[in-house]
């Protein structure tokens, strides 16, 4: 059933109403009409199916049906942190990490990155990756949306890193030394309902300085598996793995 | 150190001679010149350090160093069977697939594939295809370059599955069910060496028909965590949960 997310404060008692790109989304991209039946979340998490009972050009109301119980969300908050790579990569990143079960998302201006998102290019940025997480959550039935936070320096992400139970980054030096950590004896030392910042460089990866602040500051280094991942397919490891580890053994 | 796949007949002795896309990414994309070093694979495995001797217009010649003694492969070999989609996402499935270790792919007419890939189509599709995934284990580092079978029907398949020690596929409806099989359930049943052949839907899905077939012929339907995958995310999961299992633990 098509999954949509409103919120809170378009929700009255048994009825919600509708505003905005869902509209359109509704009547001409699904093209559903009175009777038919959508799934509304809000952003805390709460589901309901709802059936349409009333569609107009600005708004579709939706009568709430009954309240859902479930939860698809991984035992953990996993946040990935990406060394901003080209915008077409980590809109890859949003997209899939979202399906995978990311919690939120910290762009890093690293040494390495190519591109430098600046305030007045972010702005435009941030509403069309919003955009994509909330697409890829109805789209992969989760019933919360990421956050994006404001690109932060290595500074800030140290002070924002203080608020996680375990911090890792990934670093390929670690996947060519013989004695590393296995990803697996990290992943032990969580558990559910804890925090996990996971750290991926930018295309050519964390520079040895921030990997050596980042060690410093209680981040774990880790490999991913023997072989180089690009920087877009590093993070869906990442938490393919995560999801492998708490929901599928 | 930048790698290259070099067919076995080109190497000789102690030199090997390069010829045809190679060289232009050696002189023109890379810009080496003579002195400078690369790796060489043969589609066996083998590898060797070598060293730039002579730069021509048509081929390069390189001086083997020495012999690398390296294993970045899966140590359980993985076929892909992946429900033809639209060509876009099963370039994606080629290129991070392989730097997740894959070691075959085969296209499946699916019944709800959206697209046909027949065989006028299908020969400059293998070409662009078979590039992709040469240049995903050159850049991830791998010691081999997954092969592509050519599209094969439902039955075609089940006839290839008979050479597999064990087979699975990704079911929408297993995500749903309560007592369900763990994905890590099913690859506790497989040890070094042997092959798994993973079959994942189009974008549709495998139809109710299709699934019915394949548990007739020992296919076990798997769920990848909880959330609804993509068809371009499930292989990436499957394959990086499996790496996981078996390099990270």
């Amino acid at each position: 059933m098509q999954r949509y997310f409103i919120p809170k404060k378009a929700w009255y008692d048994d009825r919600i109403r509708i505003t905005g790109d869902d509209v359109h989304h509704i009547t001409r991209v699904m093209r559903f009409t009175v009777g038919e039946k959508i799934i509304c979340n809000d952003e805390n998490g709460v589901a309901a199916q709802c059936e349409i009972l009333e569609i107009d050009k600005d708004f579709v109301v939706v009568a709430i049906l009954h309240w859902l119980e479930e939860n698809n969300e991984l035992p953990i908050e996993v946040t990935i942190v990406h060394g901003i790579p080209k915008a077409d990569k980590f809109e890859i990143v949003l997209q899939k990490g979202t399906e995978l079960g990311a919690h939120k998302y910290i762009p890093f201006q690293s040494e390495r990155s190519i591109v430098i998102w600046d305030k007045k290019k972010w702005a435009k940025k941030l509403q069309r990756f919003n955009k994509i997480v909330k697409e890829a959550s109805e789209q992969s039935h989760r019933s919360y949306v990421p956050t994006i936070s404001n690109p932060m320096s290595i500074t800030e992400l140290i002070e924002e890193s203080s608020q996680y139970d375990l911090k890792i980054f990934a670093y390929e030096e670690e996947a060519k030394v013989n004695n590393y950590h296995t990803f697996g004896s990290i992943l032990k030392q969580i558990n559910s309902n804890q925090k996990l910042l996971v750290c991926i460089g930018p295309e050519g990866g964390f520079s040895e300085e921030e990997a050596n602040i980042l060690k410093v500051n209680d981040f774990h280094p880790i490999r991913l598996g023997p072989r180089i991942l690009r920087t877009e397919t590093a993070p869906l490891y990442a938490l393919s793995a995560i999801s492998y580890h708490f929901e599928e053994q």
